[in-house]
């Protein structure tokens, strides 16, 4: 998968760009290989399903994302699905398929990272039937519109083919998805694995700022409308805001709900900055940028989004310059379900022990009980827990870096999560003899 | 020229662009049809001379430049091109020309603004021989270099070429340049043109601040290494240095320099601002940012670029980012002739009252005495002070707006300086009858 992007030199597949259509072919024929009956839908994502002969059963949904950001690494979205198709390709070659109790589909959604139309989620949330008619309408860098993007990749684009990717409830009885943790904490126990007890919710703004264009060399500081030193302290003052929220919060904004474990779980970035019209000896006219808020808890994260548009506000009144904040994005946090996730706790344990014969546990696992981790990264989960109750698996990965090229997960930490995913199936899915 | 542009709905027009050599041909059939011999030399520079038949008086050269920065104004270079050619079609159709006592040649040159290559003054810092031969291997944003750009456009490209494009100091007698203010002075003074004292030295820095790019959900706050956050920091900070550096520096930077002028010439700029990977949720790996910083005391602008530079590395050394600041381009202040300003007084006093018959002045100058003026943007005449002595004559502009599409000079002012140049070109080079 690594091989198939956009970029020269590095890792780039973004919603129906050139190369998710070489890796959809890819994913296909592995998935074909794994004796599962395949189909793309009309958001793009690909589906490969085994349906048993003579069940009534709800089905198991297993799927991860294809995209990936600018940069990426190979890991994120790429391991869960081939975690996936592997489980079911041991299930055909070891006689398993056909003794599965349920149908189980696996999907590869097209789009999570929501890098090129800057809103997250556009193929599982079509499948969980959440994603509004409206978003055909929304527009990338380059003006295409998502409803375009589809048309000149021959797919339907209207209202009606959105409503035809969307399951009923009725026919689902789980999601689960094994993902890298993204993070630094199953590194830090020295365990390949963890279960989900929920994932963070998301707020993503982008903020415009306008002011007065100029001459750099004619404008003297004190008549400037600058909107680059205006975005500049509102990177900066949006970084104390999460570090230290006391030191911003108004009376009103008060909520009782920041303490150490709140604090901890609370992140905010600024991704991206544009500057127009971008060049060295010009004050800008307009600024423009983004901002992804995270929290554990969704007080927290509201609180932090109302204090920071008021700043926002504040600060650019003072500075004379013209300020929107526009709201792009918002998840609430998702509470994994506890039956699916004992089950791949016992799963883990399973895969964990297999992996180190003699019980002294695996090579790297010190530590005998599986980790419940929160997960701060978003996942493709969050949107199927609008569907139907969602279960996910993490793998360590090194030095909790993910978004990067640098992003790392050992073979045999890969091994173990397609080996607990196979366990997992085995308890859900698969009749005793 | 406004029509002769790269961008659709914006005007811009950089070095060796598609539409530098549409406005190439253009400018060169205006040229002819004033009477001059023309020809573009081996930097994209476009020559009109009248040569007098038994002069043996240095050349007087009168220029501006054709290209313009990004979403740029219709006035900021052309105005100068055009009023020194309408000039010249005037001495033409009046008979003049053949009285001219000393060549007078119009320069369009091809590069002031520095847009592509980050570099300004190609063209005149090659006509005036000050131009390095290293300037060939500097490359614009997609990796081009100016001798490739050169030789893509059939230009030789070599050390030779360039050699060949400078003027010896012995055949150029003076050099005259007239350009909107830029600025407000002229408006609040209610008076069309104005003289030039000298021009404001300027330093150009790139700063480049590496962080650790990671996933903006999962790397906590206080782990992190956010290039965005420094180079918002170091923005602000500019700021804050350039309106009260006192607060700023430490006692070795202490110049003893600053004082209510010095601080009113000094401006601070950052026009560009660039995030890899630029995705909303990645923490920048990588983020640049141009500064631009002029003032009309040399010691008041070395003082605060290496203040500034201290700065960055006491900043990043606290957030553990890596910075580094390159020195892109640096100039120091230019001084006017006196005699050369003291004509260009005199022409501008005569054609203001010769466009306010009656003697009671200008319709819009309400003082008598022509204002002196000290430029803060930079100009070819910078460059061109290395080989001759030069003047300068500003036209008033609405609000002091320029680099801007709302840039503005009224159609009277306009005449007003074609005018002046005239009666500057009578006094200087015309012989009497």
């Amino acid at each position: 998968m690594i091989q198939i992007s956009d970029g020269e030199g590095f890792l780039e597949r973004t919603f129906l760009s050139p190369a998710s259509f070489r890796a959809t072919d890819v994913i296909i024929s592995w998935m074909k290989d794994a004796g599962l009956t395949t189909w793309v839908d009309q958001m793009g994502n690909i589906h490969g399903r085994f349906e048993p002969s003579n069940s009534t059963d709800k089905a198991l949904l297993i799927g991860s994302h294809m995209d990936t950001v600018i940069d990426a690494g190979m890991y994120d979205g790429a391991l869960g699905i081939i975690c996936a198709i592997s489980a079911l390709k041991v299930l055909r070659v070891t006689g398993k398929l056909q003794r599965l109790t349920r149908p189980v589909e696996v999907i590869a959604f097209s789009d999570e990272e929501g890098v090129r139309f800057q809103t997250t989620f556009l193929g599982s949330a079509a499948v969980a039937g959440i994603l509004p008619e409206s978003i055909l309408q929304v527009s990338d860098k380059s003006g295409t519109t998502v409803q375009e993007a589809l048309r000149l990749n021959s797919f339907e684009a209207s209202a009606a083919a959105l409503g035809q990717v969307k399951y009923s409830p009725e026919s689902v009885g789980s999601y689960v998805e094994v993902h890298l943790e993204q993070g630094p904490v199953l590194e830090a126990l020295r365990y390949p694995l963890g279960v989900v007890k929920g994932i963070a919710g998301q707020t993503r703004l982008k903020v415009i700022v306008d002011g007065s264009q100029g001459h750099a060399g004619t404008v003297p500081m004190k008549l400037r409308r600058d909107p680059m030193v205006a975005a500049a302290e509102l990177v900066v003052t949006l970084e104390g805001l999460c570090k230290d929220p006391s030191r911003f919060l108004t009376y009103d904004e008060e909520c009782g709900c920041f303490n150490e474990e709140s604090l901890a779980g609370l992140v905010c970035t600024v991704g991206e900055l544009l500057t127009w019209p971008s060049a060295s000896n010009v004050i800008p006219g307009q600024v423009n940028f983004t901002v992804d808020i995270r929290a554990m808890d969704d007080l927290v994260r509201e609180t932090i989004v109302a204090s920071f548009s008021r700043i926002v506000m504040q600060r650019c009144d003072h500075r004379l310059v013209d300020c929107a904040v526009e709201h792009k994005h918002s998840a609430a946090a998702t509470p994994c379900d506890p039956e699916l996730t004992a089950q791949l706790k016992r799963a883990t344990r399973s895969a964990v022990s297999a992996m180190a014969p003699g019980g002294h546990g695996h090579a790297g696992a010190e530590s005998t009980a599986t980790p419940v981790l929160m997960s701060g990264a978003g996942h493709d989960a969050m949107a199927m827990a609008r569907l139907t109750r969602v279960g996910m698996l993490f793998v360590r990965c090194r030095g909790g870096v993910s978004h990067s090229p640098e992003e790392h997960v050992a073979e045999d930490d890969v091994w173990a999560a397609g080996l607990a995913l196979l366990r997992f199936l085995d308890q859900h899915a698969v009749a005793e003899l």
